[in-house]
């Protein structure tokens, strides 16, 4: 391709840069050596020429399944065994980057990311010496069947029962009603040949709660239903992928009693339920996976829509600002900095935090390793806030930098549809969003019960327990960079709402209102505290990482900026519950609006280093609008003109409903050319 | 289908309706005969097996735009001509329920709503009568190509150049570089065989910017591109629906001088360049296109998914507020009522601003027969507002209801993700909605300067030159439901940002600031200012409507309780700017959420006479989660069952990659059962 004079803008870009992209990127992907790694990674996959996606833009859902499947079982049957990459094993250190190279939504991925670590996590060690090995080697296909057609979040209610045969020693899977059937489960559709399936445990006519069962649903030869067994797909779904999702339903389908999964619990041959070990690790699997998706999905996604977008805003012309001049690159709009930089930010501030929480499941694992079971409490509402937040801020982040980026960002060759489409479901899979944030609300109530008491609050939510602030202190513009002012308010803005509510609903509990309409009526307010509560999270966690990691002056620099930003960013975004109890008072608003734009454009040198940090090559960003040259236009013209939609240069198909009306219009032009 | 427990459901609510849906219904249409007339149309185009829309989900881009021209040219061509129906007329009375019976998205609607009605303004009497006539036959398939691969929004740069050559009385169209290479109009990739082109008009060196010509881009016997043309598909893009995008490119290509559009401009035989009457008239037809593609994507398309979404959050149960109880509706916890509810008050508030935009538009075309020109600048003001802000309200809302059915609302078969699909390419397409603000923002700042200079407003902007008060008087949560204290909330927002903007603007400008950079540092405010400004003027055009229509006093009740909790939920998702200048205080605000909850708990009981009065007969929701019935489980698993992706119970095109991995697996687990 030539040096277009969009090249020329991206260099130039490049040469304002004010730090070191080398120290950026280490820091970024956790360490020197991580990089090495990351990149090595990379390197075998990306060079791989059986790893290469193709346009799956233009492919009908099948057919991206197809394709889906066959690049998948090559990347994890062949080339990750050659390697020596075990995927199945959580703390594999290539698990790590593995999303960012083949993307989540894979085929094949929930194979290996919840059917495998749910066996490994469920069975007793003879059950997972079996069933994980044969997982491992891809000798047989499972899913993860726990959802029902009727059935979502609220697990007790799971209508599949799993009934107890004292006489033929089996259990007996059962599908009741059509609500029951298991809907949803990824590779289910029309790859899987087993299933774990979450169902009621039924023995004596009693029921004993959700338990896991190995079922086989096809048969290895003919891969048609096994007998008893109705499975297919659920149809087309607004994400792309070829995921292959699918329903189930059973018809006294006997299995062995073997095939519960027994680490927790187990039935014994005359029928007795014995209850073993702590169950509340049982779901500890499932944290990872939650983690893994933010990061791959949410944070991942919108570090690749930035780069995009950054990079396209850095080379599109359009307008001026001088009537008279020629036109200038959009990045010079203030409502086009505010719209990529502060998303830019947003990346930093929950990259470095979902690096932090990765960190705190990690040694949760350690620690377990050693016999010690960490806070489990802790654990699961900070992932729990951190999915639900990150992931919402995520598809809002990428949305508006894609639709900054104009007509060109609905092209799916400028990969942003692509990323959005990814990343919207991660709103509702692995816990709906509102769920998890009514989830974490139990929490905090439960801390502000503690504030009330005077006892101390730990971990996350310490700040909760700290003398409230009446006001805050600044009062210059210099006053609102300061990333502490910063922290204050957000975490004053969490405060004054968790304890306003708390009181609120402790006052219409005291007139009588039963517990379960108070905490309904409160409920959109509780969904706001977690949220607040969430942002001062982020952005302290952002903070942390920058004061404890040594870090060059001019990066230090560039870091704080982007903390203040997304501060900020947020702040002005909705200042209500800080201006409501005086905490701010309008002028203070008013400057964090200028501060606000004052740092849009000093971080606007920087825009496309801050995004070059993240060092994703071409081939994962898949786009014309976003490659490192800034070569476009003619890249979008190529990419056209591929298009399968361009192989024939007649479209019979469609032309034939055309033909006749045309031909009339061609006589008669005919005829009037004559007249 | 059998009617299950969730069809009940629905009956039971139903039952408790406090209003008469046919009022409501005609209110919404527009009166009685128009609801008869719609119901007639819709009944034709319903009826007809030839109209049935088939399962596009399931298809390639390629095979949804083959479906889409074969379904619409026999709509076009046979249907609509067989009823009399004359689709380019924008006075034709059927136009107006077309979008919501056949979609918008759909293949050849731009022919019909872009090529022709442009050639019918722009073209003189006998231009008109030659063209016209042979696009309303579909006898020539045309398109209407204007943006360019490097430029949009900013016309002036469009670089396609049309050289008048004296000598041989013709137009030489050309394109001089990649950037002005025609991209994005649709028809264009695979259909059209001609092209309204506009580009830069040249005689004998000099430019006098852009003129619309009628160029032949496709042999009309083979369909093949003409010489010097070089025309293709864009490729995929985001939003599903068949549309046919394009690029096109000239060299040198020649064109007769009658094929110059020449109503408002005409070069004569020896090269001189004539103006002829109002130029400001050119671009009302485009008016048009905005308010019908606002009304066809964003507002019916809000309306649709509220449909679904409110039928089936009242027949999904899941979990419960008091143990032991059975699952409870969903539609029952406040935070579900936050997302459904409010949205259905948008929905109802845009619905009636949209038909008041829509006649006011009537009105300035009655005038213009009449030789009278209308307030041009009120026009392109309120529908350039009313498009940025309702597509982005519309989007944001479709959004949150689905996401508000969990995983079903993925399925392509809850209709949802068609709608999200359609209404988000609207923010950018006819005016991306950044620039549409801007375009906005600079009428509100001319307006501030008469309110500084004390000289009285007209039209929609009169309440800002009303005087500004200081406080809000409302002080018991009763006073929040009256619409007068919302709506004086709403104008002084809108009012007091719109004077600090510009008086802050004021200032730095004396300071010494340029006006452009004056303009772009404050530029995220002015975008702010205008969507305040929006919003004040959906709220009172839906005032206004209840107030000046007759209707019964229940219909009344429930129009005004949507329109407080329209008013209501905008003020509480962002009170910054009424409590920064101590408008509001603290206490109100939280008064106000109280009222929020309120209001949505007394709607809840008719939450599905609401959407019933829509009337969107089952065929056009074309959703398993929205049908009437709310028979929800049955459909879902029957459309699952009928997916072109259950064709074959084995999928060999898959299953082929499988096998031998499988196949291993099947003997190892028989020599291990032999064991």
């Amino acid at each position: 391709m030539s040096k277009s004079e969009e090249c020329m803008l991206l260099m130039d870009e490049r040469e304002k840069t004010t730090f070191s992209l080398e120290e950026m990127t280490h820091l970024l992907d956790g360490g020197k050596y991580k990089t090495d790694l990351r990149q090595s990674i990379e390197k075998v996959i990306l060079s791989d020429p059986r790893m290469k996606p193709e346009d799956i833009s233009c492919m009908s859902p099948q057919q991206q399944h197809n394709h889906g499947v066959k690049r998948m079982i090559y990347f994890y049957t062949d080339l990750a065994k050659k390697m020596s990459w075990d995927f199945t094993d959580s703390r594999c250190p290539e698990l790590e980057f593995l999303p960012r190279t083949v993307g989540m939504a894979t085929s094949l991925m929930l194979h290996a990311s919840a059917f495998i670590p749910s066996v490994a996590q469920l069975g007793t060690k003879e059950q997972v010496a079996k069933w994980y090995t044969l997982g491992k080697e891809y000798f047989i296909l499972g899913c993860y069947a726990q959802t029902e057609l009727g059935h979502g979040t609220n697990l007790r209610e799971l209508e599949t029962t799993a009934t107890f045969d004292q006489k033929r020693q089996e259990f007996v899977l059962h599908s009741p009603k059509l609500t029951s059937m298991k809907w949803w489960p990824g590779e289910l559709g029309k790859g899987a040949n087993h299933a774990l399936v979450m169902a009621q445990l039924i023995i004596q006519g009693k029921s004993y709660g959700m338990h896991a069962f190995l079922v086989q649903i096809r048969d290895l030869t003919s891969h048609r239903p096994m007998p008893g067994v109705t499975v297919g797909s659920i149809g087309s779904l607004m994400s792309m992928g070829g995921s292959d999702n699918g329903y189930l339903s059973f018809k006294s389908v006997r299995i062995p009693k073997a095939n519960m999964l027994a680490r927790y619990a187990e039935v014994s041959a005359d029928g007795t339920y014995i209850k073993k070990g702590d169950t509340k690790l049982m779901h500890a699997s499932m944290v990872n996976l939650r983690v893994l998706m933010t990061k791959g999905e949410a944070v991942l996604g919108l570090e690749k829509a930035c780069t995009i977008a950054a990079r396209y805003s850095c080379v599109r012309r359009q307008g001026s600002l001088q009537p008279s001049k020629p036109e200038i690159q959009v990045i010079e709009y203030v409502t086009q900095q505010h719209k990529i930089i502060s998303q830019i930010a947003t990346a930093y501030a929950m990259h470095f935090t979902i690096q932090h929480v990765q960190a705190i499941y990690n040694q949760f694992l350690q620690d377990l390793d050693k016999g010690k079971v960490g806070n489990l409490t802790e654990l699961h509402f900070v992932t729990a806030g951190v999915k639900a937040s990150m992931t919402e801020q995520s598809v809002e982040g990428i949305e508006t930098v894609r639709r900054a980026c104009g007509g060109h960002g609905f092209a799916h060759s400028s990969g942003l549809p692509a990323l959005l489409q990814r990343a919207i479901p991660s709103c509702t899979y692995e816990g709906d969003n509102t769920v998890m944030y009514l989830f974490c609300a139990r929490h905090l109530l439960r801390c502000a019960q503690k504030v009330f008491m005077g006892q101390p609050l730990e971990g996350s939510v310490k700040y909760l327990s700290a003398e409230i602030q009446n006001k805050c202190r600044a009062n210059k513009k210099e006053d609102f960079i300061n990333p502490n002012i910063l922290l204050a308010c957000l975490q004053h803005k969490a405060q004054a709402m968790l304890l306003e509510t708390a009181t609120y609903m402790q006052y219409i509990a005291s007139k009588g209102m039963n517990q379960m309409d108070v905490w309904n009526i409160s409920s959109v307010q509780l969904v706001n505290v977690v949220k607040a509560h969430m942002l001062q999270y982020i952005f302290s966690t952002f903070l942390d990482f920058i004061n404890e990691t040594y870090c060059s002056p001019p990066i230090r620099d560039v870091l704080l900026k982007l903390c203040a930003l997304y501060g900020i960013y947020n702040i002005n975004n909705n200042a209500t519950n800080l201006l409501k109890d005086g905490y701010l008072n309008g002028e203070q608003c008013t400057l964090m609006e200028r501060v606000e734009v004052d740092l849009l454009q000093d971080l606007r040198k920087n825009v496309v280093g801050l995004v070059d940090s993240f060092d994703f090559r071409d081939e994962i960003l898949n786009s014309c609008l976003g490659a490192y040259d800034g070569n476009v236009y003619e890249r979008l013209f190529e990419n056209a003109k591929n298009s399968p939609m361009n192989k024939d240069e007649v479209h019979e198909e469609t032309y034939k409903y055309l033909k006749p009306h045309l031909h009339k219009g061609r006589d008669i032009l005919k005829k009037m050319s004559k007249l």
